[in-house]
């Protein structure tokens, strides 16, 4: 009877604690976002060389960071990407920053996760433009690899699954807490000014937040680009549709973070808004049927760019070296 | 005359303890690198900034750190390097580790020194493609970069004068000190295997050091590539004379430092060795009319190999974004 006593004071008491803890964080439909938690260090070290390692393309000049750039947003800030022999890619390329946090992967949510997510564009023709079968070939030549992967997975036979694996581990370090508006969020009033407080106002009272809301602002559910007004494009993606088959999937698109907006220009899946004005212009019109002042689309932007958090901070990755048996890579020979 | 007393033993207790340190450095036609000093660090800042933006070049994704990329001793690691529209560069991408202590810049030595020499590829057709009116007028338009430009150079007007001197300073930062071989150079014996010495007493007997000798192993003269033998080649490239238009200077290129050049694969200025092996044959036929055996080979290499120092560690910065009075990349209008 006492131990039960005991157990149930206990159990009040860490109630109590939790209470007071989550008093502290507004009751908002966005959430903070929450530094990366439980990870495989060894994975995200290896995951880190391999991200930037070029040797996953055909032409040993593409990593995953020329498209998804930590030095700027986890984006390339073009409207669509250049792959192998300076291609042109189909669609934006989606922020790698807080990418964790979304539903699933790609714009048309076709890859589960990260993991699955990181295989797709080195066996792109369009992007990387090698295969799975070469880029293993190319690690397993490189000593200082092989000995990395036994590490951290415990075999010295590398595969795909490893190397994808990796790579996601690496990213989901890739989220960005601590912005102006998660300060906010976690009870610092003067963490925003009156005039992004009035913009968050607006995104919610407008609308926005109906499909842009939980910690990543976005990233939790699929909507169709054009609900109120068809979207005017010349890009051919008709999203979700690609992946289910489904007519009533056309044109529904993961709706992407917000989070360091500021830093991810140009916007949308085709890339052709330049500036967040722009953007809310056109979002306010298609989406909510919305035309907003200029002062109100100002206020919104001003919201928007309290969202840019910290950014990823890490020691650039030293690569191990190639040698004799690692095949070549065919920058020119597309 | 107490004064003069003092003033006379001072110095001679500062030769003495000047001597102690020169004397525990081996005395070789290769020296120790050493660390970089007299930086001016607000500008290393700035320029590593620099050498990471890709918004110098004309399509926004090409950066310095696309051809020498420090995550991989400072180069591309293929023949030549890819240019905008991924037109086939035509020359190897030299490495930027330790190019401070090179006489000029480039293989055929055209610029005096690294702030010379950065504003080269920015402007290159073939490479950046952008020009430096545009580069001012893309780093004029974003506040950040405004901002420190004026906090390091006490002007808010960007010129491109201060860019290159910003990226040239950085670049001064990456001396690679403490290699194997370096250690033994200051007197630690176990620093090298017994192979990597027998490598080294090659190098020097055989007359590699005759060209290949300083802090950078290289980087200091000019020499003709092919002294005993023509070397065979399609790369059109005929080295000095085209900055000198003296007849002398066909073929002559700027030594290359071997400093790393375990990293720096592939080798020559056509990128057409592969592998140290191949590197070591070729030079020992054409350039002292040898034929190394296979031990002596791998013993040269062995001893390159010692040549690998501390690799550039520092924070991948973070770029202020662009805005809407940034002008816009364009990556496929070439």
């Amino acid at each position: 009877m006492k131990k039960l006593a005991i157990a149930i004071t206990l159990a009040l008491t860490t109630a109590a604690a939790s209470v007071a803890v989550v008093a502290a964080v507004k009751d908002e439909p966005i959430k903070p976002i929450r530094p990366a938690q439980e990870l495989n260090l060894a994975q995200v070290e290896l995951g880190k060389k391999l991200y930037f390692d070029p040797r996953l393309s055909k032409s040993g000049f593409i990593s995953c960071n020329s498209c998804h750039n930590l030095s700027m947003g986890g984006t390339d800030n073009i409207p669509t990407s250049i792959g192998h022999g300076w291609q042109q890619g189909p669609i934006n390329a989606p922020t790698v920053l807080n990418s964790s946090l979304n539903l699933a992967q790609f714009w048309d949510g076709r890859a589960a996760d990260l993991k699955e997510q990181a295989g797709g564009p080195i066996a792109n023709p369009g992007e990387m433009a090698s295969n799975h079968t070469l880029a293993i070939e190319v690690l397993q030549s490189i000593p200082d690899y092989v000995r990395e992967f036994e590490l951290v997975f415990g075999s010295d036979k590398i595969t795909i699954d490893e190397v994808t694996q990796a790579i996601a581990e690496f990213e989901k370090t890739l989220v960005t807490p601590n912005s102006p508006f998660d300060l906010w969020l976690m009870g610092d009033e003067d963490a925003l000014t009156d005039k992004e407080k009035a913009g968050y106002k607006l995104f919610k009272d407008s609308g926005c937040v109906a499909c842009h809301n939980g910690a990543a602002v976005g990233g939790n559910s699929y909507q169709k680009m054009g609900s109120v007004e068809p979207y005017q494009t010349d890009n051919p993606a008709e999203g979700r549709v690609a992946v289910t088959k489904k007519d009533a999937d056309r044109f529904m698109f993961k709706v992407p973070t917000l989070r360091n907006v500021e830093l991810t220009y140009p916007y949308f899946h085709d890339g052709a808004a330049q500036t967040l004005g722009e953007a809310v212009e056109i979002m306010g019109r298609i989406q909510l049927g919305k035309k907003f002042t200029e002062e109100e689309n100002a206020q919104i932007v001003s919201f928007l760019k309290s969202l840019t958090g910290d950014q990823p901070s890490f020691q650039m990755p030293i690569l191990p070296p190639s040698n004799e048996n690692t095949p070549k890579p065919e920058p020119f020979d597309s």
